[in-house]
């Protein structure tokens, strides 16, 4: 196999990213100014070293605890709940939120294999145990495993009647992927959230 | 700015990858193995310096001549014009083409400044006055730049009545790129190719 065959069968490995798109993403790393290849090889060299899950939330940080969970100017009384660390991001990105974050690490999905033990539940009840929350917006996505995992979080949190327990209002399109709602669509259904 | 954004904001310059995409990538490459973003780090880090245009047709290779030009079986009496390097992995891949390649290195766009001496017209001529081509396959974008760089070649070859000048025929859509023309399109196109 060649360097370049390497290169684009390589890249057609990575998500959404199929045989033509891989390959005319080699040609232009061909042609691009040697210092753009030398940036994009060490970024993603490094990004395993640099990156690891914050020890509250979950979501990826380069420092322990998050720059969101140690901002003393976020309202500690509001709990947000997502899948994955992306999901904080974009939630980020909407400008609509100023609470904090748990990241669970995915849904669950028996037909995946992904039982409630595999998610971070256990600290989830911890974090509400011992924080001041009066509000859990549960943001899982608007699919089967979403639905389950958020049914899921209302089942083991049924003791806590003084939190109110609320979810994303629909206006996120049904079998749609959270990470790729558009901003105001996304603001929209955090301002509509209802008691779930 | 953090590791996350650097990785995030460098793969968002790379063609056809917006933000978003740029982001699922990132998290991707976070979550997958490390000895695949070593590979990948790798193949990008090595490219520039293992490819090379081939000293003949000018596109892509790791040895000089590139294995199409020193592969004795082919048909010598057929050249085909194309515009980039990447223009030869796809007519190589439709399996209905068996001469030879010539790469201009992109095609004849005045707005942009490219005219007929920064291709490699000097080079074609040279080849086409001491090989035995009986056949010249003009296969050029269907485009309005691809349009002027097939007139300008039969002009300059308006001398050589001993040359049969054909041009890739109508299927593949206008204002597209052959890069991606499926293979069937392009083999039907190569087949059904016309006296221009």
């Amino acid at each position: 196999m060649t360097a370049l065959e390497n290169l684009i069968q390589t890249l057609s490995r990575l998500p959404g990213i199929g045989p033509k798109s891989a390959s005319r993403l080699a040609y232009h790393l061909i042609k691009t100014e040697k210092r753009y290849n030398q940036n994009l090889s060490q970024a993603i060299a490094t990004i395993q070293d640099r990156i690891f899950p914050c020890s509250i939330c979950g979501s990826f940080t380069e420092t322990d605890p998050c720059p969101v969970c140690s901002d003393a100017s976020r309202d500690r009384s509001l709990l947000c709940v997502v899948e994955e660390p992306q999901d904080v991001l974009t939630i980020q990105s909407s400008g609509a939120y100023n609470g904090l974050y748990h990241v669970l690490g995915g849904a669950i999905s028996p037909l995946d294999g992904i039982g409630p033990e595999q998610l971070s539940f256990s600290r989830l009840l911890q974090r509400i145990k011992e924080g001041q929350f009066t509000e859990l917006i549960i943001a899982t996505n608007p699919t089967e495993e979403g639905d389950t995992t958020a049914l899921y979080i209302r089942h083991i949190l049924k003791d806590y009647k003084e939190l109110s327990i609320t979810r994303l209002a629909s206006g996120l399109p049904i079998g749609g992927d959270l990470e790729y709602a558009d901003r105001i669509t996304l603001a929209r259904s955090l301002r509509g959230r209802v008691t779930f």
